[in-house]
């Protein structure tokens, strides 16, 4: 039989440095040692891992997690952060009920990591909706606001209307029945009825917080 | 070639008599000859007609439209209404824009025609949704709240959590891309966080007034 | 790194007095140590606990366990119900099939619960669908009727064309194939030929006993 | 540029003969040249011809017209039927409202054309359900049942309880909504709980006839 | 707490009687108290159980399934089948792979508990579809024809261009992507170009069955 | 029969106050009307009309349009456009190819009634693609890049892997098959491998304006 | 108001000289000012017209029509073809039906106007499938198949298992219900039993041409 | 009870010889007695085995193992490969990121087996998109290139923009969220702008294999 000639990682690593998001590892469906290999190259680099579940972490020699931040709920770890930007740049971030832990916490991880600052507001379901409203003006002191909710989706929709600050909208996999995975919230906040609230795949809080780091690089040319 | 033998309408008509709501002709795809028949034969019974377009009833002789109550937007004619029930049934009935009127409008002639009361208020959307707070009690004091929304469908959750009402609510397929011709309002509404919250199928403003109607009637024994 | 800043649960709690309708704790997905946390908090509290699994409820203390009233096929629990309404309220459950029990006895305890009489009518799927017709009268006897299957949901249709009461239905995620996880069933609900007939999430009965305590709630004022 | 060059009709045409079902030409969407040289060709022979609007078959000349039976609401035609089979075959045609007209009758008229005899029994939608009862002995009666409905298919599944004859089901694009264009009938009918029931394209008549006639062929063997 | 009173199984069993099909219990889903309730319950009687498990069945003691014909690729089992109707019936089944062997041999064995006799074609997939030729005088003497497929379904299609039988398609579950659980073969069989194919749910070989039984006996009267 | 109470618009109009966005009329589906009237009624005010196609606009009288600096192909008018913000924002439009244009340019004009400066690149597609690189410098210059493709969507992708901007994609409803509509083109910049690229609606140019709009105003802070 | 600065075409056209396959204008949706002004520009250019319905056609002065080889079914235009590559490349295209002619005809205009020969097997559908066997060696007497089918697209399969050349399938989109506009047809090239056939976007009669062509030109290096 | 009579493989098995592509087990599925026996009963022929996960392989005796070339990434097992072809066939197998690595390797395994050379691009994702201009012309001295991707699939865009080979693109499952298990690859493959990109089922490398080995015999007529 023919050897398999694989020419591996074909291309150089630059993203970074061309749009200034470092590399970021996603550790869902990884074989393990491929992970290991990874956690061991990087455990003194800026590089962040997402989707990494408790117990896979716990799989790696205690010596090699020691090196790593991690946080179980969030599911993220990195041995080292981006430069810290000061108060440049601050987020707030607002979840509909404790289900979408995971997913608002790799999105305040991921700001943190990438040297911002953010506030945690949970909690915000339907119940609250239309008291957010005492709360508007602390919210509006932050320059981007990261919306997470699932089933109905309607935070995204109330918050749109209330804060004029760039909006970064996360539909949850939270829910059952009609709640389709996420396929519900997602659709509701794209047809959300509040203009210029925009959009991340289902549970996807790394990429918003990716796209918030967009804007705050830019505030701070 | 054999003659074909139809049976006709097999059955007799005593569906009003057995839930007590009376019978209604869904015009939308009848042929006209059909139509214009049954149009004919109800020209002096309490019969609602639902979707019943604007240039299909003008088809219709002069002579027999005058017989009819007809009104263009909810598209709906009856020549007689059910018997006034006084102030035994009150219906509020709250919708997110304008372009949901001619879903809202059919509910609320069908509760006109049934001989209950409502109240409407439309264009209830976002931009003035945490805003509803001040109308909740006037609200509250009708006794069943259909409320009628497209797109996010946020409307429904927001209302759902404001009043302790049993509420109907009614997707509509107002919208484009994502809103799936009201499928996206419908999952809303079916995974809203506010608990209680009751569902018809799209653009059904017909059968609301029917669930309506059918709780009124319960409160009036 | 930055510490975060989370606001916890940002709002009280007051929905209950708002709608009338007490908090309940969905209790799927949550981690453990939350859902003992809330086990504990409520020991004593007449708050419901849904969707708490038997092998899940095992894993709390046996005097914490002792605390509860808790039946394991519809997976609920409560340390203490609702004050009795007595005869006020009394809400018929109809369900087709033995598939069905777990949804139609989560909506029959919740009405238990919240202080309502009901009466539980199971098996009544297609074989014995058109013999509905002998049992109507003690049916019609209740104020609301919960009729919960799954399939082809023919079983709402067709107790929507035999009784006048307000209806809810509750489709089921039984069955394999087209059933599609509940959605077929949910779908012949909503475009169901019997006029008024309301629809809640798939397997959603604490939804549908919220619904009927919104109607119950409206009769005692 | 080179010449096209179609082999044309590549096979002979000897289906009626292999599976003892003639010709049938699918009239929607083929070309007005086509069509019309299909009926001059035709307009001596034993073929059917469906799906062919009024407005379409119009454009005819008289003369050609004046040759073919055609019935405007089934939207067939035949200059010549196949031989007359007696009482050898007998079909009951069941539909539940006269929306679902046009796909009941496409399926008479084919049985018709076939030279069997069928009974119509039309409008036994879901406020007449519970009543078939009285007509069942009667439907069973005939060798096979016919069943053709929308929305939410209900008569598909009472049917299939109260008939052992073999039971093919069409379900029809009738309705709006989650009707879906006919789906949602369609897995009501596929997952329905009466055993055996056999189910057919959505508007399907012209296939649920020549099921049909599989089985009545086999009887005459 | 109110005590929750259970009307039980609602309905007489007569189904049997009615529609000439004995009853069958559908195992799958349902808790394993009830299962062996109803194993410990039917030991004597002749009442079909299908898809159960062997890990399910085998829990049961041994002396109770001595008791039971069971037969593990099929997942069923009957202590005593119905009367043997001699040969008087007979059904081809045809199926495209091996992979398709669990749901065409409930097939098989439900004709068999019913008292008629079959044939199994397995493996008659693709590769081989042309040649079925040489094989359809032999499968056209039996009485009727049921199909079983997966992916692309193209044996039903071909099948039902060769056979003047009654054809009963089965889709089904097997293969990944695209064949989304048997969608794609369940609607391949919808739209088959050969007339009068009728199709049953996804996976659903005892419903097959059932329906050839309803054309057998057909044939017995 | 009783009069209709409606309330009308029930809250006042200060959206733009809240969140910085002027109002603005989607005309798709209003009746001619209610379009004329808020033509007549805005033809003095800075509010943005969107969706009003040249057919519909043409039956305002001519004293009217000539109010209006309405263009045909983003098919959007404005009687006064916002003050105007000199250089503080740059927006970068690119689009894959000329089919894209009505989205594009809804885009583009609602930036520039809000007062932006922006650049179009119009088919940038996918023969193009990988010479994007030659004008990345330039795109960059600006301060937010919209994204606007259909079909597969590619376009997002590469773009959001070659800029360190803020990006905002916008799938368009071009194709046919397997481009449903757009959908295929939304689930693509969904996913897409490039961090932080934020999505909006189908055909959605307004939203993604807006979106843009937020983002500029923090900056002008 | 700002003047809108458009880069217009942004980047050179030279993808035919990349991929060796020259550009094509799809017409479908294209607003006609632009269509007429590329038919004008490319009057004496080997471009490729596809979409191009008779009725626009029609709009063009007759002096431009006369430049072109216009064909109505294909609905392709061309001024002039590519060099014609004698008998380099030989196509068999094979259709299922006359409803299939549109997208088989645009692939056998392509193949013609890229200079390759091709031959039409029109109607080679379900009735025939089993005999395409008397047909197999001259149709593997071409380099390429091309397969274009709808509804249950089984002749894709029967092909596959037939021909050892490269076959390309193209589903259509006829057909009614579970057709859904080719979406059933696709799926079952995509999950075909016979190994190695590719599959193209419904209807893409062009796209299957340019695939051919890929394959005819590595053959003449 | 009557005996079962199965008439087995009905077929013979010549597809090898018939379309020139030899057998291959398909193992996903298949029970362990059917596999087992098929992986003795080929060992020492060229049968090559896919999806054969390595739990399943181990189950297998050393002995019987020792005789199989098995790969664990790739999931395939042969005894014997085809023979080789010499130079005569070379694919280029491009994947965009590690994740697709089960499926490409599947891909390259199965040219190998087949007697063809390959060489294997591997992490040729988002980031590196646009400099695979640099690898273009190595790409292309191949004779047919495999482009593996999932989530936006936009490397078989870009490649098929990039070289004039036959292309074969094969969507993978991996991602969460709206890759909807590889549909949001497939259809952006199959409406990708890049003429003649021919598509296969998602993470069906096999096929894809399949489908080059049909255009390398061609060449080695």
């Amino acid at each position: 039989m023919k050897k398999e000639k694989s020419k591996g990682v074909l291309f150089d690593c630059c993203r970074g440095g061309r749009i200034g998001l470092p590399e970021a590892v996603f550790c869902q469906g990884k074989p393990w040692p491929i992970l290991l290999d990874l956690l061991e190259r990087f455990q003194d680099s800026p590089i962040l891992f997402t989707r990494l579940e408790p117990e896979v972490f716990e799989k790696a020699p205690l010596v090699l997690r020691q090196k790593y931040d991690y946080e179980p709920i969030s599911r993220t770890a990195f041995a080292a952060a981006q430069p810290d930007q000061g108060d440049l740049g601050r987020v707030a971030l607002v979840s509909a009920g404790s289900a979408d832990a995971p997913v608002v916490r790799e999105a305040a991880r991921t700001i943190s990591y990438l040297g911002y600052r953010h506030t945690l507001y949970e909690d915000a379901g339907v119940a609250g909706i239309w008291r957010l409203d005492g709360k508007i003006e602390e919210i509006n002191a932050h320059h981007v606001v990261i919306v997470v909710a699932g089933l109905d989706a309607a935070l995204a929709s109330v918050l749109g209307g209330l804060t004029p600050r760039p909006i970064v909208a996360v539909p949850t996999s939270v829910g059952y029945g009609l709640a389709r995975g996420g396929e519900s919230a997602l659709s509701s906040m794209l047809v959300s009825c509040a203009p210029g609230v925009t959009v991340m795949n289902i549970d996807n809080g790394y990429g918003a917080a990716c796209a918030a780091a967009r804007i705050l690089k830019l505030l701070a040319e």
